[in-house]
């Protein structure tokens, strides 16, 4: 890969720029105090996550029309209320947990990372997340995208192509112009199947203490990095 | 219109921005010098100018499909080259100037009050331009957007109330919740026919010293201003 016929930076965003588990962890933690409750949070925010994919598959396989993510989000939230013991939150205080999708804290290498890259590329997340969820995060956690692309935007989810190829298209470069940046092999795979070139960013810890997936590099991936400040040490 | 309800604030670019015709002039004067050619540089930026209502409105009533304003504005320059003493020029030339309007230069009162803007509201342009059109100009020019909406996206072109319900969509905000920001007019009726707040800037010179058109608001607009630093002293 050369670095000079590289335009656009993609990056995938729940896992590889932001940390989802510890966030979700945190703001259950303040519901139990604040509200006397008594979630397991971690259990909590597995479950939802873990509802992810399935959603998403409906979307993926036309079982559902087009949907966005706060909309999915929410129908798994409203699926594990009792289970958890949420069954006292009002349809509003629903709506706010839902939005902590939103409200997701950045690995602390990331905004350094971005702000480098940015210098020299074109940076965008392409994310499933839904275009409000994106740019809502970017304020508050200070991601400073240059604009924001991803499902929403194709209106298809990854890992379909579509999703990587409207990307490539809206910003007027051929895919081969741009990398995808991601802590999941799986995500780079699709990516590289439509000619976009790669970089995997390990984060060890997306899934907690216990994680077994995505620990290393399953391809060969144009650039493996440890964190944001190593990728752009590659690319700058 | 209070100012606790908005959460976006939504630009025209084309002259609301940036000052396109001077752009135009200077980079068409650059090439008569290195090219030794005659062109009437301020003739042939308003007929370009003047075919860009035409060619979007093929595109508006249907007799033409969905098309990017860098095709369109490719169309016009063809259509022009021969009149204006350009047939010359390679293919190669003619496309990098048709990408003028990616190297527009903003009015000077823009970056600072959009800076401004940035840190109470989500800010982003709601041009009739393509998105890498409008990517390519806020890299170069400095236009700090949160991210980028407009006619592309929601495969409309303005003045047509798709173009400015998909951005509030998009956002997932109400139409009341955003202001349109424009030095022209009609693009704040159509806004504010679509349920948006409105205001109007204005730029005297964007047609030159000559300008009829849009020298004072001409509807009620919630904001009337004399340029983004104003815009930003009645919002922030």
């Amino acid at each position: 890969m050369k670095t000079t016929q590289i335009k656009a930076i993609l990056f995938d965003v729940f896992g590889t720029c932001v940390d989802w588990r510890s966030s979700v962890i945190q703001e259950l933690d303040k519901l139990n105090h604040s509200k006397g409750l008594n979630i397991d949070c971690a259990a909590f925010a597995d479950a939802w996550r873990g509802l992810y994919q399935p959603t998403m598959e409906q979307v993926r396989n036309g079982s559902r029309p087009w949907t966005i993510l706060d909309v999915l989000h929410r129908e798994s939230l409203d699926a594990l209320v009792n289970q958890f013991g949420l069954d006292g939150m009002t349809d509003a205080e629903l709506d706010h947990l839902n939005k902590v999708w939103h409200r997701l804290d950045p690995w602390p290498d990331v905004v350094r990372g971005l702000t480098r890259l940015k210098q020299h590329f074109v940076i965008a997340p392409l994310s499933n997340g839904n275009v409000a969820l994106l740019v809502n995060m970017a304020k508050r956690a200070g991601l400073p995208w240059d604009l924001v692309l991803g499902a929403e935007v194709a209106r298809c989810y990854k890992p379909q192509s579509e999703a990587y190829l409207a990307a490539a298209r809206l910003l007027d470069v051929e895919p081969g112009q741009c990398i995808m940046v991601a802590a999941h092999n799986d995500d780079l795979v699709a990516a590289r199947d439509c000619g976009m070139h790669t970089a995997f960013v390990c984060r060890p810890r997306e899934h907690g203490p216990g994680q077994t997936s995505d620990l290393r590099a399953s391809g060969d991936w144009d650039i493996v990095a440890g964190d944001f400040g190593a990728l752009a040490d590659q690319l700058c």
